[in-house]
């Protein structure tokens, strides 16, 4: 029933092999090791600048000495917001999640001293939150809707899981679980019923009860999550962030107790989401106001709010949902946010940050280091830190790979066969993906290559003989076969140029294209492109070609095509008869894209993702 | 040099034929007689309902309580935002620009009774505002940056010059100067120097010294203009109605000193206005925040503000500045604004009022009888009583047709030469216009003809005669000949239905266009196309179909045309690949659109106005 009892470090980053309603669940971080391909210079980064830069601030802006004035340790004021705490919890789940996979001494020394400070801030009936000390220390729980409380905790608890998967130590756990108890027994039916204001602690009482097994965990998190009326109107709105974290949350408690409401709402949500309320980045969030999703549809490109955090949320909702079904449109809404909205708010370097990702800019917007509400880096560089534990999968006799990138797996199928993986690709900038499946033993089951939705057509040969599968896009090609020792596996994902349309009803889109290859969506940006108008800007019609570029922006396929802009900055009324309008000179031009991850790189720019098009 | 000495009656609504600079002054609103035709329902609601409901709504609110409290005729508290003065004195404008073109006993009646209680309530020093009394009065004119007493003081003087070139009487007249007169000794160089908040009191100033041809006026409008930044950069911004007053009022300073920099910054304003920041309804306000005109291009529909107050400034501006040059633009821009935006902003029956005019709409949004903020009702009673003034003009030796309506003009040329016009229309249902010119005597000058801009094609006959001069969209057709009582012109003006575009960099309207036909913009609005999916449908780019419907929102012409949507309510995922987009079924439907100033006078509905176009 639980991982308490075996070695910690054989959990995947969410679910394990016990969650009984789950149908694929994660490779552990440690079990994969990262190759030379797109994602180890981003983990690398994040290990060796952006953590360290984090930590500084965090440190300087007082996140750290906020629990050490609790202890005792320093004196001074509390400063920051009143969930500031989950700030330094994310970095600690971060750091930890590093040391899955890298035996880091100097972070793990640096962690482990964090963990102290921490541990030396919670009260002796376990609570824990640095806001509610001093004089306020009567008005715990006082507000559940708006005071974060749960939100700090929630953050705690996925931290201290993190950190006992990577060092097996009950230090952090022990803080976690003290103040789960302390909640449990205070909070649920018939005790403190408030409901939670920003969803969160739901997916990590679940992976607390995970580790722990400790029933009471998930009854709270379902006590929140039927507080919330998630999915009672199918209809994904609200603060994005929240609203994604609930329902990954319930996608959670669907796993370990087959709950078909929670499973129905999030499926409903999910598609309510999917079709009419993500931008083509995987972004959610149209408003800044709120920082809210928008109605059906509703998807404004510079005004679009499309929080990193949000993005983060939405990944973390479609793994679940990917792991609660096996269905390989949550791999591609996944894959979609993590390669452009998700790293949109990172800085190549990795320490400095996007909070919100508008799909068009036309003012000056750069990354900054820190953010008074500091969310999305702490939360980015818990993301880059697990990209590992997010490409593989397991069933009872199935190995799944969900993304692709140059790494080896090394774990067990569901049954406990031992498998290994080698995989070698240029993936996102190539579709071709070479693995090397090595079984313990020869033994018969399943390979599952995602064949992801962008990709029309894809073939795959196992020791260099075509398979007569159908590679349908949007799912899974599942290759049974006795696997053995030195079998060989090519995978070609056809990677074309795409001109992709909205449906007709995103307003702000019709006529207009976005280029996307792979999974990568481009942007136009000024740096690229400085005698192209990007307001006035029409794509032509023609094709792009793509040319990786080592030296630019650390190695991205650019694409290159055609478009027209009005001559001479614009001519005619603004408003004319359409066949004047159309007659007006043009002037054709060269536009040169890159992936929009990696736009705002290199000082101020404008930018467009959707350009007018003219087929 | 002034009509001090003259019959009021003889100005008109703005400028004399002593404007040293004007080139073409307006036909006394007493002067015109409005026949059956476009404007008359309109304005004969606005006289027997809108003025009497309006009265009796700040009679509810206070805001005429407001004076008698001052003047202790009643007891209480004062009501309503600071500048609540401001709208009982544009009902008292309105009201005594009715007077101007008709003999409503009742009406003079409420008015006089109104004036009584304004004048009772001015101070012994000529200070009169309702705010700055009691404990405030020593705090007047403290902040003339956003306390609205200028603005106030405008709005008064604006009433009191209206009433005296209707009746003649001084009552109001001597209420206005009296505090001018005050201002002028209190504010200026050297005096209380701040800038003007939220200009109006320099056209109302100028009118004053129009009125009274006292220089003093005069050079205080010159002082506030001059304080200002206006056209410094040349780019029109910030609140919309503040600009667009400031400017109007640069082109009456303009107009009565020759200032060259006052005429050049309104050109250049109004050029950054028409080719950048203007909506195709005339109206001006992109955004929400600040009510402010927004970036060039940046023109959204939904979330427009295009507030009726800004869309009436708008006309003022231009009728000024066609009063300077002479230059049919600004007669384009003028109408375009009153039959698009104003009149949107008005039910038909002229009792519920739009403040914010969206292009489109998909929430519940219905006109209002009172706003807290009451501003734009005040303006529109004032600015449909003041339309014969706008209609006609006249310089040294010409008379000028700015817009059409079945109506009579019995005045002079510039010269004092005697002429009468006496004009029939359908316009703006149709293109037809006969117009008998009859001078008092035989004798030379031009009748200038406004060919609109919307115009592609027109021509014209004297007495059966075609006239040989190239009638160019734009301009005015000047038929120079000796004229004798009994001649008849015919002038037709192709009106065919125009499918408008934008220019691209107006980004919202990419790939859309809006149907035009002679000076009304259309929309479409859901009570009349229950089938029609608003949000999703596209015009298919064929011909629409005029047809006048006598009984249809006060006899409209509608415009029947073919569209086609998303079968089955949209298929397909959010975001496809361009060739599969061109693939989805789409179901043809039939499209029937409405003038924009018509909609939401049968509940609630949704509307476009710009929707996407598949030529």
């Amino acid at each position: 029933m639980t991982q308490a009892a075996g070695d910690p470090s054989d959990a995947g980053i969410i679910a394990t092999s016990s969650s009984p309603h789950a149908q694929v669940v994660p490779v552990p971080i440690g079990r994969v090791t990262i190759g030379d391909g797109f994602w180890k210079p981003w983990m690398e980064a994040n290990r060796t600048k952006g953590i360290p830069a984090l930590l500084a601030q965090l440190e300087e802006h007082g996140v750290v000495d906020n629990f050490r004035l609790v202890s005792g340790r320093k004196k001074g004021e509390r400063q920051g917001p009143v969930f500031t705490d989950s700030d330094l919890y994310k970095w600690m789940e971060g750091a930890a999640l590093v040391l899955q996979s890298t035996d880091d001494a100097a972070l793990k020394k640096s962690l482990h001293s964090i963990i102290d400070d921490v541990a030396a801030a919670q009260r002796e009936d376990g609570y824990l939150n640095t806001f509610f000390t001093g004089e306020l220390a009567g008005q715990r729980f006082r507000n559940l809707g708006s005071e974060h409380e749960l939100y700090c905790a929630g953050h705690l608890f996925q931290a201290a899981v993190a950190h006992y998967r990577a060092t097996g130590e009950r230090t952090l756990l022990n803080v976690a679980t003290r103040y789960a108890d302390f909640m449990a027994a205070n909070m649920g039916a018939g005790k403190i019923e408030q409901p939670d204001g920003h969803p969160e602690v739901e997916m990590a009482l679940i992976e607390l009860y995970r580790v722990t097994g400790k029933k009471d965990y998930l009854d709270l998190a379902g006590f929140y999550l039927k507080k919330q009326s998630y999915g009672e109107n199918g209809q994904i709105s609200g603060h994005a962030v929240r609203a994604a974290y609930l329902v990954a949350g319930a996608a959670d408690y669907y796993s370990e107790t087959g709950d078909s409401k929670a499973r129905q709402a999030a499926e409903a949500l999910w598609s309510d989401m999917a079709t009419g309320r993500v931008y083509i980045t995987g972004g959610l969030g149209a408003r800044h106001e709120g920082e809210a999703i928008g109605e059906r549809y509703e998807l404004p490109n510079e005004s679009a709010y499309a929080e990193t955090c949000a993005a983060i949320a939405n990944a973390m909702w479609n793994f679940r949902m990917l792991g609660n079904s096996g269905d390989a449109k949550y791999a591609d809404m996944m894959e979609r946010a993590f390669y452009n909205n998700v790293l949109s708010g990172i800085s190549l370097d990795t320490t400095h940050w996007f909070y919100v990702n508008p799909l068009a800019c036309f003012r000056d917007y750069q990354r900054s280091p820190w953010f008074g509400c500091t969310c999305c880096p702490t939360n980015a560089v818990r993301t880059l830190a697990a990209i590992p534990g997010y490409m593989y999968g397991v069933s009872d006799d199935a190995v799944w790979v969900h993304m692709y990138d140059s790494s080896a797996m090394d774990w067990r199928l569901g049954d406990g066969r031992k498998v290994k993986l080698e995989q070698k690709t240029r993936y996102p900038w190539d579709g071709r993906v070479e693995i090397a499946v090595s079984p313990a033993n020869a033994s018969e089951f399943e390979l599952r290559l995602r064949v992801p939705g962008w990709c029309r057509s894809a073939s795959c040969k196992v020791n260099g003989k075509a398979v007569k599968l159908e590679a349908k896009p949007g799912s899974y090609l599942a290759i049974r076969r006795e696997w053995a020792p030195g079998d060989r596996v090519t995978l070609d994902l056809k990677m074309s140029v795409e001109m992709m349309a909205s449906d007709p009803r995103v307003r702000t889109n019709l006529g207009k294209a976005a280029v996307q290859r792979g999974p990568l969506v481009y942007c136009f940006e000024s740096t690229d492109n400085p005698e192209v108008d990007l307001a006035g800007v029409r794509l032509s019609g023609g094709s792009f070609t793509a040319k990786f570029v080592p030296d630019l922006l650390g190695g991205v396929v650019t694409l290159t095509g055609k478009g027209e802009q009005p001559s001479g900055g614009g001519q005619g009324p603004l408003y004319r008869p359409v066949d004047v309008d159309r007659r007006l000179p043009m002037t054709r031009v060269t536009l040169v894209g890159i992936p929009a991850y990696a736009w705002a790189n290199r000082g101020n720019s404008q930018m467009i993702i959707w350009a007018p098009y003219k087929p």
